[in-house]
């Protein structure tokens, strides 16, 4: 059961209000790698978590982003304070809005949301689930953990290298700082799993787990240790690169009945693009220099 | 530059026609954890790289996504390409088709896109960018990279473990298994960056790097080397979990003009609930029995 | 700041597993009048509200409909609980999934999400934040509370409609009568700012206030409180419909610069659809009854 | 059967062309809570609905909304119209669009739409029928029209603060007008059912109807009639608000097949997070200054 | 401006109630290639349209396909109509209604929709704006609308092959009929335009007009009119296919300041990954099988 | 199988950053009629086309598609080197971008993606397989192709109108110069089928096929080859357009079962809204100017 308290887990103090740097902060907001998908994505975990410890690490993650999201939230509700008002009182102030907050985000703040942060990114694309990469094993969810709280951790630091709001940047660096405890976290929690590679169950076919495949050539190939050295086969030849497993590369299916063939001998039959054929096409009609050569004959009658 | 050869990378044999599995498939062809998002994942990231050998390393597997993509598409065209046929022909079979393929993913593939393979996962949801989760930045982009290899691996494992058609569990555990090599290299790749935690530029506050917060409890908590051991310090009590700055934890904005506070008052004055009032609602009304009653009473207090 | 307790807001008892219920109940956890929506709802309107009494009531609420979420994830999660295992440990009752969960949400459950519960309705849409619709204004934002509550309650009527576990059935009549309770806060809300309609600050029009315009017409219009009665004044007359403004009823624009015009000018000439023409069109030339008649002459030589 | 006339229903006059207002309005033509929202919202309720009066009017204020629909459309057609021209004929003004036009919105409408109106909200966000939110029942859609028509009244509020167009603000102030007029019609149809609260059929359980979940507390808590008054029971404790059924707050699953068990005895066993493990780390390899200085240490303790 | 008459253009009557079927027609509600797609393709395109011939064409068939929206919606609701009362009511029967509509997108129509149709295609995706292609050109435009009524058509002859109901079959044959109709007006308008290919103002470069690039080799490829005739110069060799313009085939941009130059040299260093390390990895420490046996060896080289 | 050389297909010279022009440029990287939308389209075309000329002809396109996409995305990621490198720095200059990129879309370009190109459009909207069009049946889809390649010729064009870096604007026209040959080669392999008109297997009703319905009407009413000749019918009458089949135009179900019948009438009764009631409203309560005054009255009559 989730449970609140009216204070903020970080104190915000907000300079002066700014639409624009709000709408740069709605990232972390309702972003791709905002507070919400992170919240979200051990929350979601957390509930299908079979593990106790794991279940423990994922509910108290999960419940301290909730309360990231609100400390973003927050910044951004104390930066749109001014217009919001204005615009919800119909102000003279209003009218020059525009020319205040160009950019078309802190528009649709203003008109759409009234002021209210909103669960969008910086462009005002609306959050969606597809963020949400969990797929219920550990050894894959732990890594996407990792992963999502180095991103997030990025995105905090390209949005505190954009504001000289002192508060603004305490805030913002307390919020980087707790994405770097919580990938150590998640990290002792995936090597606590052993073995944790190959992820899953089934075991990779040994003839093609060590093989480099060399798909992009020419000027520019480098090696480095992740395709060279003695643990890699590298496959550079195209002609080795085709059909891998020996076999002649086509897709093919048996086991089509009867009438399935005879349908898709008729398809092809009717919908047969001729390749001896040189038709008339619709594009050359429309390239006609002049309509004073005569009107195109109608081959229709 | 891209090209193309009609040989595929791993030859495709399927045993017979089944549109259902065609509707699971689906989700490695354009679902979330699929060859799609794959190859636009290191594509884009290679076009922002300025390190030569991670471009390289990114094209190399970004183009042998696309492959992937061609072979588990030529998969999904064979499954389908029996109803394909009768469908369009209208062949008497394809009034059956309703009851041979019950789900609604089968029933789009065949009426929406005439047994193609499209890029939707296996609930029929288009595919979209939001799945890909790069940021430029190669410590954390790399991260991502190892997840989505792993979470890549686990989809195929779980398609593994609903077909019993040889030919095509044989694709599917080359295509699991390529899974298994590109997050070597990844790995290798993100390990030669020195250091590369934590991600970014920045460093963290160290007065809360090191912070467990205990923010779910009850039966049910678990100490781990997440959580606990000299490393990590853990505030459990709720009194010191608020305002970790020690500041009152209140949001606060300065510097709004004499215009914007004179808005913000008259909104507020406009806009109260007053605390005091009872007031009669819609919902008692619409709970009134009958409106001869005379003017509808307060039902609740 | 927010908090948990690993202990549910209601205890929650499954029967037994049953992957085709848990994806009806996404509907509810992901979908559009589920638990994920009432809580960003009410939580993104608290951050911008200003009057503290609908701050409170507002994160009062938000915080028991994560409660919720949680009550009717974790039920979700012990629904798939039996094939979550089968299928990630490759049993062999795993490939009998497909006939057991025909439906294609189910599929993607156990596929993508390996038996979690996630954010998706129950057709497998992701949850998107395009279903919160809050303005920033209270009396438009407590009448869209007000209509929120009062669908999601409908949607627990539905899903207690279509299951016997008696455990379900009472959780699910939990959470139904906790959104009657909810709507009748905000209606007490709402009713306390006075006046409360029109909603926002501008008046309407006097002249278009009580018009009702009659614009479906035919067998099947009636006359009720919502078009009749003194207060109404009805158009029916199409003449009298066009331009209520009495002007001509045309889109016209001023202030168009003299290159702007000539623009427009040479975009008319360039692009006009000669309506004398008799244009051979491309369709005709497909329409071609056989290829016996001789080849279709190239007009371009 | 839709007919159309080709005057407007409200006649439009703009006094110069403007694409930065242009880009607002589209916020009622393609947003959230536009006229096309209103239209579909309408429109969809009216074909499942079986009351004639209902339907009736649901089609009048459809219609109505359609011809809203065209007269904003037309507005953002003719401020766009100047830049349209000089766009598709190459003119020179055309390079200097990108410094007139500064947000992305308007580059997306002259770019990719060519100056015509688009069905994306003021941010460029495509329209989607996530928007509706109808569910067929119409004690509930009826109160989800009245907070989409209060909604919509708002919108129209602010875009009339942001211009100084009288023409323009003359057509918003119309268009805002009928909003209210159509919220009264709304009110009377929902009025018009008696009871018409709790919405659907089943009643609430009684024990849990009047309960006030006192879930966010702290300074800023405040009393008022949606929370305090003899009809409603107000829990604080938040050891009562565990588990208000008496239960113990687990959630539990029966009925799993012995082979279920062992499935998830193994996948538990596998995938165990070992809570007495003290791992190296992949974050603490990265951590590591040099590699020269022998295997990676712990850093974490 | 938009009116409306409660006939349908077509008489609408359905033999029995079908909820499976009524999925599969949402297809030509909701979908991509349905009715509300038609109908705003052509709505949004007659606004902007400066051509008074056309302008009346695309608001004839718009106003034309908003009428066949409501025939399809029609259809939808009558096959709904039996589960819309047994579920609203609670009925015996609505607990049956899982095995009786067993795909996910009947359930969600169900339970979501309460059995009215809803803007989601046959797979329960909403309706999006991105299905609709227009971008204020004619001669695009209408070889949009040209495809757009060709794949409408298909679908509608793909859902008569679906179903014997002789009701709907012939409602479903005049729906495909009229967007025969429709393609022939479009194609008029299109030929009408001379010259109307290339589209736009902008000439090609003579140089890569008639180029074919055979980017795709080995067996399967074929000569037909699209790639051969004295027409077409073919280009094969891969050598001769990169850099076209004769280049270097590399990406370079000037001007960078000095400080940028500064900054990326900065952080090509910070990032580098090393092509000389042989680093230990994540996936090695995983990959050990106890943590006993010491520090983590290498297992990769 | 897809094969890769780092030479480009075109070279790619840019005259200095800038990031605005690479937000718009965006829009043919992954906005609806940008290149991977192409690439995308051709190569799932290909996957299910049984025929051997438009199987290469699809692969061949589609293949020099992707490598566009990669020119596309190489010019933008030399447009917004420079403020990567500022950025992931931290340098003082990073402060200032908020000035110097003023629309959304490069913000979130830098903030989100570190200045690499993403897969969305110039509005910053994330690309979706909702674009791609293909429907399976080749005298649709190639007609789509044509579309698809004409409105792609015409952004390209609006590109090379807004901007005069001559290097961009070289590479752009080479762009747009092969959507003019695609579409020729589309062209090609349409008119190569006979007869491809009608498109599909169903003829239509010859009763409606010649049938054109006026429905818009008013003064704008304008006759050419789409509407008039006599070739079409022209239906104008009102009372002729409805019910064209001859029937009522009503839409009825037969086959209810008893139980769907009582259950209906049930709803009815239960929701019925009563036209002859007149009830005090929601809203009327809310117009109250006091409470002070007694219990509300109905304001509105």
């Amino acid at each position: 059961m989730f449970m609140h308290n009216k204070r903020l887990m970080y104190t915000v103090h907000v300079e002066q209000p700014d639409p624009i740097l709000a709408s740069l902060l709605l990232e972390q907001f309702g972003g791709p790698q905002g507070e919400l998908a992170a919240a979200m994505r051990y929350f979601t975990q957390a509930l299908g978590e079979e593990d106790a410890g794991r279940k423990d690490l994922l509910l108290d993650v999960a419940t301290e982003e909730l309360s990231h999201l609100e400390i973003i939230g927050s910044i951004i509700a104390m930066l749109n304070k001014g217009t919001k008002g204005e615009l919800s009182e119909g102000m003279i102030e209003a009218i020059e809005m525009r020319g205040m907050t160009q950019n078309s985000t802190s528009h649709t703040q203003s008109i759409l949301y009234g002021g209210g942060p909103a669960l969008v990114n910086s462009s005002g694309v609306p959050w969606t689930a597809a963020y949400v990469d969990s797929i219920g094993d550990p050894t894959a969810d732990l890594r996407s953990n990792i992963a999502a709280e180095s991103r997030a951790k990025l995105v905090y630091e390209r949005l505190i290298n954009v504001t000289d709001d002192p508060g603004i940047k305490d805030a913002l660096r307390f919020l980087m700082t707790r994405e770097i405890a919580h990938q150590q976290s998640f990290e002792k929690a995936l090597y606590a799993i052993s073995p944790n590679f190959p992820p899953g169950k089934l075991p990779g076919d040994p003839e093609y787990t060590d093989l480099y495949m060399d798909m992009s050539q020419g000027d520019g190939d480098v090696e480095g240790p992740w395709n060279s050295g003695e643990a890699w086969t590298v496959i550079s030849s195209r002609e080795e690169q085709y059909a891998l497993d020996g076999g002649d590369g086509e897709a093919t299916v048996d086991g089509l009945t009867a009438s399935q063939e005879e349908a898709l001998d008729a398809m092809a039959t009717r919908t047969a693009s001729d390749p001896l054929a040189d038709p008339l096409t619709g594009a050359e009609l429309g390239t006609a220099p002049t309509v004073e050569d005569g009107p195109p004959r109608p081959l229709l009658g």
